[in-house]
């Protein structure tokens, strides 16, 4: 997989991809991620990439055309699977979305910056709009890397441990259940004592449920679309 | 404000607290962000912070002694708000937790990393658990710096027009209308002609419409708490 993402604080992102398993996916050969500055297709001479929105107000607005020729610029280069745009307004974002994108092969990222991009960029380059929740940030750079490390991480051979994801929340509309490692106690708090029995068919069980009595309590609204 | 992150890979989150606005509001003087290695907590020779699952299965689990030692270092040096645990059963962010956090004095904020935390860490010191959304990532890293640029950015003089966010998306419970800014033709589209009739008033029906519009198609759900 190939994942571009466009952004005017390119940046921002670079420890986050420098240090996280996106990195270790990287040099396995399983993913790779290229940062674009938007500033390098900025046809200015003060390389600006913004300007105030029609119709006044404050905030500044990204420009369509150095967003147009840095897409086309990729595009003409290979084929993009979802040309995405990270905005408050679009798609809730969810394991299901990410299952989906983790089996594509190239993807370019837009982030959002300032009041966002003229609309025009929206209606006529982008294929998905992507939020990750229902709350403002300064950028989408971010939003973008929450996206990508959430794909990422479900490509074989990212994780160390390839069951590992399987167990995670979400994965079958269940939260995970409580977890405990060493030392058994700690200032007199236990461990369940379930938990050191040895009997594996019985820890089973009890995580299974714990993780719907977990999932009852906190996001009953999980359960309605799960099999349980 | 003063913001603590403490986590296991510290480093992947250098990037944004030193290029985004929070560095702006840092060097303001309206926040501090503080970063914490948890491996520097550890009692081990390896500065190891975590270890198997106690019932066994895939994926390693933070220890509670070192997050122990953590936090009650920093809480003996000053009062904290909230310990805020970064996990996917968490209660959902939103704008509404944004907004009451950003009012806070001082808040720890405790990444997740691999299958979790023990959960004793949870019952003993965490007093909020929020969830970026239902989604796993490789850890609560960039989920915490979600949060505290959402929160920062609320705090006044942290951006440079104060009205801007203001008219950011769910401050109101309707999402954005669209945005434009020149050129008013890009390869024959145009921007919507209201834009440039200079009616200020018509402008802001105009946009008030827009947002109405774009929230009853893409998220209904948002309207039923609305005042609209």
């Amino acid at each position: 997989m190939r994942i571009d993402i466009i952004s005017v604080v390119p940046k921002l992102m670079e420890s986050f991809f420098a240090h996280s398993i996106i990195k270790r996916g990287a040099e396995a050969g399983h993913v790779e991620v290229v940062l674009h500055d938007l500033r390098d297709y900025s046809l200015s001479k003060h390389r600006q990439v913004d300007d105030y929105a029609f119709g006044g107000g404050a905030g500044m607005v990204l420009s369509i055309e150095p967003i147009a020729r840095c897409i086309r610029h990729l595009q003409s280069q290979r084929t993009y699977d979802e040309v995405i745009y990270m905005t408050p307004d679009g798609e809730p974002f969810n394991q299901r979305i990410a299952n989906t994108l983790s089996l594509k092969g190239n993807l370019i990222f837009l982030c959002g910056h300032y009041k966002g991009v003229d609309q025009r960029v929206r209606d006529l380059f982008v294929t998905k709009e992507i939020s990750i929740g229902d709350f403002v940030l300064s950028g989408g750079e971010l939003a973008a890397a929450v996206c990508a490390d959430a794909i990422i991480r479900l490509i074989p051979g990212v994780l160390n441990d390839e069951t590992s994801a399987l167990t995670d929340s979400f994965q079958d509309n269940l939260l995970a259940p409580p977890v405990y490692t060493r030392p058994a106690e700690f200032e007199g708090h236990q461990i369940p004592e379930i938990l050191l029995s040895g009997h594996e068919a019985k820890i089973i069980e009890w995580r299974f449920e714990q993780a719907i009595e977990r999932t009852k309590q906190r996001r009953p609204d999980l359960l309605d679309d799960s099999v349980f």
